[in-house]
């Protein structure tokens, strides 16, 4: 790997010939504007220039995928637009390892360009001064492992729901039930981070109350993601007030409070980080635009966070099984040698769907996490939990879910009442 | 103005009936999961439940504009994708008046519902309790003015060009020359934050002892917006920085940096704060994804900033003119009665921008930046500034930009050299 460039990947469209489309984003993000300036000089280019390292040809469309491209005039009337893949080097003491300064160079003012009518970050080759500076993960997938005590299997767990609205006195009952039935891990909806109704200051002590009565009897304690996503000060109170009272992880919507804060909570924190990616689909969901999940999680891990949410197998949300395990498999791929985050797969998701997961990736080093699909199990919450560890046992054991489920009625009853959804 | 919900009008664009795809977006960003679940009751919902204000249909299109989406199986082979444009309505006490919470309730995992083809943000109404949380602009249009002492007229300013590359030795005489030439406002560029080959730490003493001489001969400051961008503690040593040398303005990628780290500087911030959009158009470029610019300035302002990127007229940028002067609008417009900020004009202007600016806006509230330009002038630099001060004079007074040239050589200059462009 190259320390001394970062190297992005690209796919562009344009109107233009790759070459020059390439060339226009190289120096639109290092040393160029639109005319020549004074002490624009060779030597400068030279040391301070992004270079364009390679160009992929692919298809050619009619039409733009982005409005506001601007075709030379020499295209004429019947303008294609060519999409290739671009790799492009900036040489890091443009601007060192900062992430904010990362993504003003490598995901900026280039998604702007009329040269190009698409263009999309697909991945990302950081040099390991990024490692010096960021501490990446601080538990990773052994620590929560550990502090989960899971072994062997994913971490198998609920989120809160209704979403939004329970009391405090609501919440008890549900995460001791929660807690009783061996659930490993417990998160709150993104949604519900300190709203006035149950605000976090009553939310922490009374699940953990109720968790570590259950830990006291069993020795098991569930991991519970408090959402403590908001303004700084807020995020920092949230992790003393976990930690007060015991907890092991807390939750931060990455892309709503953003890098930086990430990074500072990181520097901070004694406990794991949930890492939830909502509003990633703004930036990612067209196929032309924005940035790929490749190269977003290795934003996330350098930030530092434990788990990392990657959407789920036949749920509710646009990706397909193969973006997703995709998604997986990108998680589990060592950075610097390490910095391996959890892939916490959610959305939809029931006993069913751990056959789909490990087929995809075998892999157990997952937080599955299943909201409807345990609480709604037809015979309660406890039942909805084993239904989930039964699937797992399925997929692990390579034997059909119907065949599993002969022996195993709490599989039996979540494949009759959620798996029809997905045929 | 309601003060108890959000209101968000979303353009949308489905398969299925506009009324579903509208409920499932209310559903999912509230009470709802894939299932009903026990405790998500009638009351529950009524109190907590995002509501359906309006729905108003646009055009129907024959193919999606994002992928993933799932047409209902009654759809038969010719599905069509609806479009409309509806208001949602959002308790507050879901929240509360938090920006990151905020954003997971509008801007959330809505984007990645399978029922939407097509899902943008288009704008915001936020109830009185964020304006008590949040101050906004701390100096906004007035205390700029102050602060750049320019009344009347627009600030005129420059991107300091090389984007990067130039060292302290080399900066001295540039921003020294533009001091002298009477310029109100200087930035750095936002790809130059705090590269090792010119430090801050060395930049910001550098920039501002130049500028303090011309000033004790002039009596004219001239505001240099430094780029303080990455991670926060970098954010506020640079801030303190500024400050101690006599700075009047620091300069923040809002994107880059995010909204919690935006917001935690300007609770601690002496100085005005030049917000640069950089990396918006990949939330914005396509029209039927991510948030209008008209939903996110307010985000902005909220969060604090007192100057605010528009793009530019006939620039190097997607967007079009009236969509640059409907942003330039969007800033102006007062909101909570104030939080008025400064639009910012920039990408391949030059004096004729001013023309252009003035006709769509009929405002002179606008920081108008020319890099390029300026300091590509063919007479130099400060016969760049003059000819902006001369496009604007032209603008205001109502002369066509060719006959104020004959009796002023600079813009005269200017038209020869960049007018050929944008023609």
């Amino acid at each position: 790997m190259n320390q001394d460039r970062v190297v992005a990947t690209y796919l562009l469209e344009t109107p233009h010939p790759l070459e020059h489309a390439a060339a226009v984003l190289a120096g639109e993000q290092s040393s160029g504007t639109f005319v020549a300036v004074p002490g624009e000089t060779l030597q400068l280019k030279e040391r301070f220039g992004a270079r364009v390292e390679s160009i992929k040809p692919l298809e050619s469309v009619a039409a733009p995928s982005l409005p506001g491209s601007k075709a030379p005039k020499s295209a004429g009337a019947r303008t294609e637009y060519r999409r290739g893949e671009a790799v492009i080097s900036f040489p890091l003491h443009n601007f060192g390892p900062s992430i904010p300064s990362l993504l003003a160079t490598v995901a900026g003012n280039l998604y702007e360009l009329q040269e190009l009518s698409g263009v999309r970050l697909l991945d990302l080759e950081l040099p390991r001064a990024f490692a010096t500076r960021y501490p990446g993960p601080g538990f990773g997938i052994e620590g929560t492992r550990k502090l989960a005590q899971v072994a062997g299997r994913p971490l198998i767990g609920t989120i809160i729901k209704p979403s939004i609205g329970l009391s405090i006195e609501q919440l008890r009952p549900l995460v001791r039930e929660l807690a009783q039935a061996g659930l490993d891990f417990i998160k709150d909806d993104e949604l519900n981070a300190d709203p006035p109704y149950a605000p976090l200051a009553e939310r922490v002590p009374a699940a953990m109350d109720e968790i570590q009565r259950v830990a006291d009897s069993t020795g098991k304690k569930t991991m519970y993601a408090f959402n403590i996503s908001g303004d700084i000060e807020h995020m920092l109170r949230g992790h003393d007030l976990v930690k007060k009272h015991g907890g092991t992880c807390v939750m931060v919507n990455i892309n709503n409070v953003g890098f930086a804060a990430l990074t500072y909570l990181r520097q901070r924190c004694e406990l794991s980080i949930h890492g939830h990616r909502n509003n990633f689909g703004a930036m990612a969901r067209h196929p032309l635009l924005g940035m790929s999940f490749t190269a977003y999680q290795k934003l996330c891990r350098l930030a530092g966070v434990d788990h990392l949410h990657v959407g789920g197998m036949s749920g509710k949300f646009y990706e397909s099984n193969e973006e997703v395990a995709r998604s997986i498999l990108d998680c589990l791929r060592p950075m610097y040698g390490d910095y391996r985050v959890m892939p916490v797969i959610s959305s939809a998701q029931w006993a069913g769907s751990a056959m789909e997961i490990y087929a995809a990736t075998k892999s157990v080093d997952v937080v599955h996490l299943a909201g409807g699909g345990i609480i709604a199990h037809a015979d309660g919450t406890a039942a909805g939990v084993r239904s989930m560890q039964q699937g797992w046992e399925a997929a692990l054991a390579g034997v059909p879910l119907d065949d599993f489920a002969a022996s195993h009625p709490e599989l039996r009853a979540a494949i009759d009442k959620f798996g029809k959804r997905s045929s």
